[in-house]
């Protein structure tokens, strides 16, 4: 029998309009549909796809969002293996990705194991989540000669991306939303800083004085400094 | 009469699959197509969306790929006049950008003028041409701390964005294609880098070894370059 073929579909950053042509004939076309088990973000692209999944068997892949490297990779091995059985059985899967799947997703780590044991994955590019946030914003990423950084902001890493020339999207801070919010004040980078809460999803909110930041869970946030103020 | 609305719609980096559904769906209501007179990027556009657009009127704006300001923005002062004067006629005008609209465009700098104007333009995002460029090259642009970082890389402006640590998306390179890959040769960094041309496009072609590069013309070519080389 021939092996199945596994999709790593990226559904773009919340409103279904924004999933590509390419991710709703392959949602349609698969004979099940993966998701992480746990986590906002799993249940937001199940949210997205609801409307091409159908009936479809849904998979539940245990990848819990812990920092225990041992831990991580023994999730992603369970996944890749739940994954390559449906596989052998000849079964297309699409396994769904928030925004794009080549940009801190998740699915990477299952993806690049389940191509090392020798199978068929394929990356299917989405929306990222910066572009839409550039959007509801109403500016550009990146003109002329600016530079872009995409600066993963989680447990203090924003530190060696905010005194980059050029434009920055801070992503990922979650709980350390608050504190990236100090980092730019402390650097008088408040007033070019601009937050998305929740972008093209269901709850948008736009927040363009960050001194009025009030949540700090900061789930689904995208932070875009801008070097020209604009 | 209600003044028309102006959408910048990102139509993806070529494979007319990586259209949003709300690409087609504004391509199909829309009154207008308008596209830049000139130039690759425009004919790709109108290819990509060809199935959409029917025998809706296009016009075409004249907007030079010339490094003069004040002729630039003549330019596109008078695009902004094209597009204002059928917003005035109610009419909905669908602008076509490759790619993403917040990511270098050439349509950013008719739509701030058209907003200022006081009339209603919106950013319809789009797959940037770099996402499809890691799905054709079945990597990942960033995981877990990595930063990334888009850097335009025409007329020696690489120069800035080489050394930073991270992984790079090298864009815009046109005919200083061969420059750039001698900087990254200067730099060591050849063997972590791999090129994508026409990404998603026809005539799509990888080449893994920048050595053996031989389109001086850059056309639609994407340089990705990782630190950790994977």
């Amino acid at each position: 029998m021939n092996k199945g073929i596994l999709y790593g579909v990226g559904v773009g950053p919340g409103d279904p309009e924004l999933m590509t042509v390419k991710a709703v004939r392959i949602l349609k076309a698969c004979d099940v549909v993966a998701v992480p088990a746990a986590g906002e973000s799993e249940k937001t692209a199940m949210k997205i796809a609801a409307g091409y999944i159908g009936d479809k068997p849904v998979i539940h892949c245990d990848m819990p969002m812990i920092r225990d490297k041992a831990k991580l990779d023994a999730s992603h091995d369970r996944a890749a293996d739940q994954l390559c059985a449906l596989l052998d059985e000849g079964k297309t899967v699409a396994f769904l990705t928030l925004g794009d799947p080549s940009v801190y997703s998740t699915y990477w780590y299952v993806h690049k194991r389940v191509c090392a044991r020798g199978y068929t994955a394929q990356l299917v590019p989405g929306v990222p989540s910066f572009c839409a946030a550039a959007a509801a914003l109403n500016t550009a990423l990146c003109a002329g000669s600016e530079m872009l950084h995409i600066v993963p902001a989680s447990h203090g890493a924003a530190e060696n991306g905010l005194d980059l020339p050029g434009n920055k999207i801070l992503m990922k801070a979650g709980k350390s939303i608050l504190d990236v919010r100090d980092q730019l004040a402390a650097r008088g980078q408040l007033d070019n800083a601009a937050l998305v809460e929740r972008c093209s999803m269901e709850g948008e909110r736009i927040v363009t004085d960050l001194r009025e930041l009030d949540d700090p869970t900061g789930y689904f946030s995208i932070i875009l400094v801008k070097e020209d103020g604009e």
